[in-house]
């Protein structure tokens, strides 16, 4: 089982305030309150729903600024009771996320390495391990740590669009999918899917995406919303407790093993990312998007 | 490799008789002299096949009696040369069995649930681990416990009615699925199906079940007979010492992990389905069946 | 991580020289001086690419000298720079490789056993932990040794040839597969579909064997070669560095089972192909290969 003191601490840190601040018995504050300056919270308390809306364009890149938000408002979500499942979508047309920053890893100290990457791994750890259910609405492209928030959720949906596309292609920027990138996608398409397309670093359109189950459904962007509700509701017919308890029994093995290594993953991904072999072909890549916007 | 005593022993207890007890070099005695009040055990020697079919009406739920008779009944084969597959099937129509008697964790005590528990253990332990090929009929519906016996057999052919549905739907009830229900469920369907299977306790219809791999085969009702015999012809073609030794190989992690942990899961058990929250619904549920009926 | 000394020194064997032999900056010697009994090499140094074509009639068998002039070639291909990817494929019509070769495994002595099983360890440690892109183009059948080859390569490309067919059909032979062709095996198409053909020692014919993954493409024969190309072009493509520590993510926990084992297995392998009523049975179905043949 979990070390003591390990998830449960990364679950809910103090700083981050574990209850409502009002008075036990009165109805809670309504949800807006939330910092939200990337990603849009809302909370519909009847339904037990909260959608998280990305809004931070051009592309809904995961900055430290983003991560550290994305954290504080799941972290939020989890703690109030009136809140049982999560909807995680995107405001910016055209993309879901792009994930990971690369000005976040680019020309930067160690100490900013470190930090981004355990809000990275924070990031998942909650995601992944949420008791909430979690279901992602794609209604747009995404890579890598886009994929990766995809891939955290119990559900994925995704616009029938074949210009969207979705897969962990780090491989091609010349970087590498960390072992819980990989072992998240692998308990979702497989041993040998995931190994070609890590290998590929394949970028997969809707269609394609849905025919090996890296998502579960396809539908026109006109009837996302219609189409996740009902699939909550679905989800949200079961009893919390017993659904929690699986979920946890299904995903524990690969949520502890970031938990047992996770100083260790910090420190390949410092040493990684500082050599001037990797940093040099990340400022092609930033200056190719660049020219690309310009 | 196992630790010494542990599987072995739970395979042949003394108790239940290791070998036939005719001098060597007789024929053995029909099999029908076997205890078979709620499972009748018919062997064709000449074929060395045996048939185990469920007849405790209404349901062929899995009572203390009915897995003690069940363990006893396959133990038996086991150890009889004469028998190197058994066909598994039930006698009662549209059901094949409806999982674990609700009544034995009900209102009992804890000595009771525990010596249920490990009764549940033991049928799975021998089945999953069993030499001889074993092969599911399924011509009903088979939730829960009766799914956990179709998923324990070599193969899995199922009735092609849409009626009859199959699929580990504890979450519905409110509990949950023990780990090794779930590793064998993952080593049919992958981790993907397993997941969103067990976290919305579905119960899949026979074609739904077929597409994802639940079940192996699908034929009509009368063909089902003919067809569990061409299969386990098709089986029994391979040399037996082979064979076994693969199909161990395949499942011994698997069945280690319960060996390994068979106390601590009874406490488990114990622990959790002694919650009044958790007898309250079950004894909500066995109102609303008893209704049904009446 | 891996033990000091294990892999590194399995991949990198002093004897069979590390680095090319020219003076740095020189280009290097034709590819054709390797010694090639039994398996051509070519290698296109513009395109980076070799090709290691079987050509040991009549069924390319895996005898002890076979495997070892495998593991050689594939070390020098391995240490040279310009080469970073491998066709394997046969100059036998109609048989890509028989698998291994009964008769070193009948009637020798226990070190020749000793001997023979390192060898296939070795070649397969190499090959399915191989830094270059090894892509398999099945152009014949390929039962046993021969299907472990196929499924420790990246890709498999086999021709459509219903006639030709594929897989670990041990059992058939009443011998076992060991635990790290099984786990190869498993990587590949999953725990279910491994655990069936495994345990029927089935030969699939080339498009069921596609329909359950076991080979990624079908093509006509005429277009083996040009596709085969196309599809290590696409290989190629991402950056070495990447795609290498990717596969090597993905397959290290297979390979450091055996390396952790491997004089177990070595014991395993002896004491089994020892017993007499395995020589007998080998030697039986020699017998019916050569009558087949005379």
């Amino acid at each position: 089982s979990v070390p003591p003191g390990v998830l449960p601490l990364c679950r809910r840190p103090p700083a981050w305030g574990r209850a409502p601040r009002q008075p036990p018995g009165l109805p809670l504050a309504p949800f807006r309150a939330f910092s939200n300056n990337k990603i849009m919270v809302e909370l519909d308390e009847s339904a037990g729903i909260a959608t998280m809306k990305f809004k931070s364009p051009p592309v809904n890149s995961l900055s430290l600024e983003f991560l550290t938000e994305f954290c504080i408002s799941l972290e939020k979500l989890e703690n109030n009771r009136a809140c049982r499942g999560v909807i995680i979508t995107s405001a910016v047309p055209k993309i879901f996320s792009s994930g990971l920053d690369i000005t976040e890893m680019c020309g930067k100290s160690t100490e900013h390495y470190a930090e981004f990457w355990r809000a990275v791994q924070e990031m998942w750890l909650r995601l992944y391990g949420s008791n909430m259910v979690t279901v992602a609405a794609v209604n747009g492209s995404s890579p890598a740590g886009g994929c990766l928030i995809a891939l955290s959720c119990d559900y994925r949906i995704m616009v029938e669009n074949p210009k969207f596309s979705i897969g962990l292609n780090e491989a091609q920027l010349g970087i590498v999918a960390p072992f819980w990138f990989k072992d998240t996608f692998v308990n979702v398409v497989g041993h040998r899917v995931a190994e070609r397309s890590l290998q590929l670093g394949s970028l997969h359109p809707a269609p394609e995406a849905h025919r090996f189950g890296l998502v579960d459904e396809l539908v026109p962007e006109e009837k996302l919303q219609e189409k996740t509700g009902a699939v909550m509701a679905q989800w949200l017919a079961l009893p919390d407790h017993a659904r929690q308890l699986t979920k946890s029994m299904m995903r524990k093995a690969v949520l502890d093993r970031l938990v047992a290594h996770r100083e260790e993953d910090i420190q390949n991904f410092i040493s990684f990312i500082s050599k001037e072999s990797i940093q040099k072909s990340l400022r092609m890549y930033m200056e190719m998007l660049k020219k690309k916007k310009g």
